[in-house]
């Protein structure tokens, strides 16, 4: 079983490929099952510390149940236990998520990248509730609590935390922030969690509490994890300057990459501006995106792409 | 195939009963079939004009897919056509959807009540797409568009009426409002839509639009239906100041079953306060709640135990 | 003292015209006398049945100081007590509000159409003290609530109007809605507050509750009332056809007025609008939008200047 | 005329005194000058670098204008330029904050605490052009930008920053975050605004950002300046392990200041809460709130008293 210790360095988090014809509304068995194993070996080869599949980016949403079945079994078979591996399982109902969490569980996944049931919105009782249950329910299965307040319209207050650390022992991460006020945080859960933040934090959440903000996700390791991978070193040997030159570089590619509207434009096209600019970089082939999110202007696109191509030339410099 | 001159008169909205213990999260196999039936057959007897199943009151979000299967096909058995029925389908991507309406058109569902995927919040285009894409996969399969802005983080403002009514073909009607800005509505998508507004606002929408709004939504029908018909048949008659009379009636049933906090507390009890409401009634056996949904205060619940007594007390004098 | 018995019937409501220069930052003096006493006589003239100034429409928030005392004199000078007079007096505090009442109170104002001070949002019980605490205050000067949710970030949910209703009699009536769930709050209310719908939706408030809504707000008057008093007289006869067409109509006009970003844009434009619209029908010279406010891009700018011309138009069917 | 260069160290945010009655809303003449002097003085001569005075915490919306000249003239004149003041002037229009602007100006402050007039939300090229405006009137009087989102529902996303850099270079900085994104902003602005945070945020943005983050804003100063004192010498001294001890002293007394339900919840309780707390500390007598803000229920008031009394304890550790 997973602990909070084991939890370090940088985390990948990757898309489902798939196959031509997968934006249609009559597609089926749309997983790119060979891309999937593919990426996610290099991923692994690469030295990357742990994976992420099958969250926001890897379509968790669009996919039938039975291509995340496939996907999920692909993934825990190609990554062999060789680092931790979170899979997706977040459903709309607690039931749907034993039953996800028991096939992955099954088939060798360490742990689970679990947002909250969406059609209400939790209450901090119900969603307490939920991870203390999951717990409960599977003490070997590790869990990512996966903090997205828009879309599970729930704000992951700083109680949450306090309470999940006591009465959920098996939520040992979460993605989260960047958060400035993370001291009072890891206070609260007496460092049984460790917070996450995404690779455009992770350089300043190191400097605040170095001895907690030892681990960062990037969906970007999906364009090529050499640049995560400069910063990771960077920031294990301490060496800030060129940590917070990594991250200035990394900065840049990003400076395109969000719609006007922001980050309430941002959570319509999530997905699509993530399969978009892995495509772009050429490292790995994400392909079409499931419906009904293969939907976007053509100006919006454009920043992903972008993104894409600066990050390929960013791999050239960290290479 | 269903049009919207076929859609009039009181749609009854229905749970999917429990049984013991379905508020566990290892309970498997929750759907109470027997009493589904019995209360699907109670309504159509009792001459409401359709059904609508497996909506947010349905549990549709918490129920695994095989519980949906059965439960869908228990009801359209039960039904057999001698009222229009419409099965929820909504799920998180456009092929499960796909999948769910070809399970209920091959069973003999009329049609489908049809949300947006929620994962991402869609945009107009997004929506629009998607609901002209369900419409152009299953011609022979209506759409009663579920209205529903909170769940689905979409405004369903008066372009997307417009644009659904020109390019979705088989969505002939939604539950929506009440809104008193209906006659722009009806102008913009040429009467190809009809617009159930719940109870509470059938009387007021009678008056605002007669030869439209003849027909509105009660999930109270599944706390008896002798009131919501009495309601209807004073529409249908156009005995105004019997239906008004009705409609405080109603009102008062009402007073004590939306939370303190409002609307935005009920997103989050939607579901509790319907069934608890059911079960002190008397009229069925909605059973508990399945998790995670089955959190609920006390003093919240109160208010939908004193509404679901008032109901049961309506029924007398409209019985 | 006015009752709620004497609100019936077409309440105007006008800008504030300003002269040429009122843009610019070093503007002082801004206010157009003249026009604002031309526009405000010829509205009692035509018949109107009541006049609001100083609201969002009439610049409450940007006029200096003594830029509203001159405003508010002339407004009240020119009526001379004719029709009820709602004069805006909402600001940032409790206290200046209470300069401001006694200032229009003096000079012979019937009412003010009072808002809630807007620099925190205030909860439920804040808002009831204050309006209790206005008819403590001054238990001549009857009072429009001014129920903005957006501006004033509360929801004016259905307990507020009933503790208002007990605890500040001197608020007896509200521009609200339209609300097709009317009935309830009258009931909740005793009948003591009138609840006035814009325009668009005074048929379909007469038709829900002929007794109770026989009054509607229009700041569409400032085009020229024409057809605002046909509505008026049509509902007042009970001409339910005549109404019906003069709605549809109107309607018309409204068609291009809300940006494509529906009434989340339309809250940062909302005297940009509205003084644009009235410029174009010629009725009346708004003069230019005082800042921040004069910002605008042309396309939202071009569907007020389309409202504008089209009202003009339908003057010529109804003058 | 103040430049971004000045901006290091300590700014206290004080509030405006009031007297007893002032809660009333027949109160008049309610400013306390002479403990508003007093505290004041106290702590300049306490070693504080700068000072804030007349933002929410001072009461800026619900004091007439006549208590507000009295306020600002009082303070100016105390600190007689001997550290950096910014008054604030924040109005509903520009026009008014011109006024408000100049009178300051006149009396010798160096600079005015400016948010965005607030009636309608401002959309970004608004707000740029509110600050250009501000910054082409006055280019004698600096700006501390106000970022309040909630307050002014205006995100103040990194655009704006960029395009207030480039077009009012009165803008030397702003009260904002912590923001763990920092770097970003920085670049975007060329160093030309110094972003500070609340002090909770003070050592963590220090590490992300030691040559930029020299500078901070504490209410919490007018319960005692001892403690945010002792943080600012430590950041000062890169005695990061004393910084981080103080922070962690700090962060205990707010643990119960925030109410139950958030941000939200405080949004309506602010000037509430921190006024409490002052009296609370003993170190100054803040008085009674001003109306509409003087409702508060018990619960939340004990939570800014317990903060008051950890304030004032720990004033003994650092003093």
């Amino acid at each position: 079983m997973l602990s909070v210790n084991d939890i370090k360095g940088l985390y990948a988090i990757t898309p489902t490929p798939s196959k031509p014809g997968a934006e249609r509304w009559d597609a089926t068995d749309t997983v790119d099952l060979d891309e999937l194993a593919r990426l996610t070996e290099a991923l692994v080869q690469s030295g990357v510390n742990g994976m992420v599949a099958m969250g926001t980016t890897g379509e968790c949403a669009t996919l039938t149940n039975s291509e995340w079945e496939q996907a999920a079994a692909c993934v825990i078979e190609t990554v062999r236990k060789r680092v931790p591996l979170f899979v997706g399982t977040t459903a709309l109902g607690t039931h749907e998520i034993v039953r996800r969490n028991r096939f992955i569980l099954d088939l060798g996944a360490d742990g689970t990248m679990l947002g909250l049931p969406m059609w209400q919105p939790c209450t901090l009782d119900m969603a307490v509730q939920f991870y203390a249950d999951m717990s409960e329910a599977f003490p070997q299965l590790a869990i990512m609590a996966y903090d997205n307040p828009g879309a599970f319209r729930f704000n992951f207050p700083p109680p949450f935390w306090a309470q999940v650390a006591r009465r959920a022992p098996t939520v040992i991460c979460t993605k989260h922030g960047p958060d400035p006020m993370i001291s009072a945080l890891i206070g609260m859960t007496q460092g049984k969690i460790r917070f996450l933040p995404h690779i455009a934090g992770a350089y300043a959440m190191a400097r605040i509490e170095p001895e907690h903000n030892i681990a960062f996700w990037a969906t970007e390791a999906s364009m090529g994890p050499e640049p995560a991978l400069a910063l990771r070193d960077a920031i294990d040997a301490g060496d800030w300057a060129r940590a917070k030159a990594i991250d200035t570089d990394i900065g840049y590619t990003m400076q395109t990459f969000f719609p006007p509207g922001g980050m309430a434009e941002f959570a319509s096209y999530n997905i699509q501006l993530e399969k978009i600019r892995f495509d772009e970089s050429g490292y790995c082939k994400a392909g079409p995106i499931r419906p009904p999110y293969h939907v976007i202007p053509d100006t919006i696109e454009q920043g992903a792409r972008e993104c894409g191509r600066r990050w390929k030339a960013l791999r050239g410099k960290y290479g």
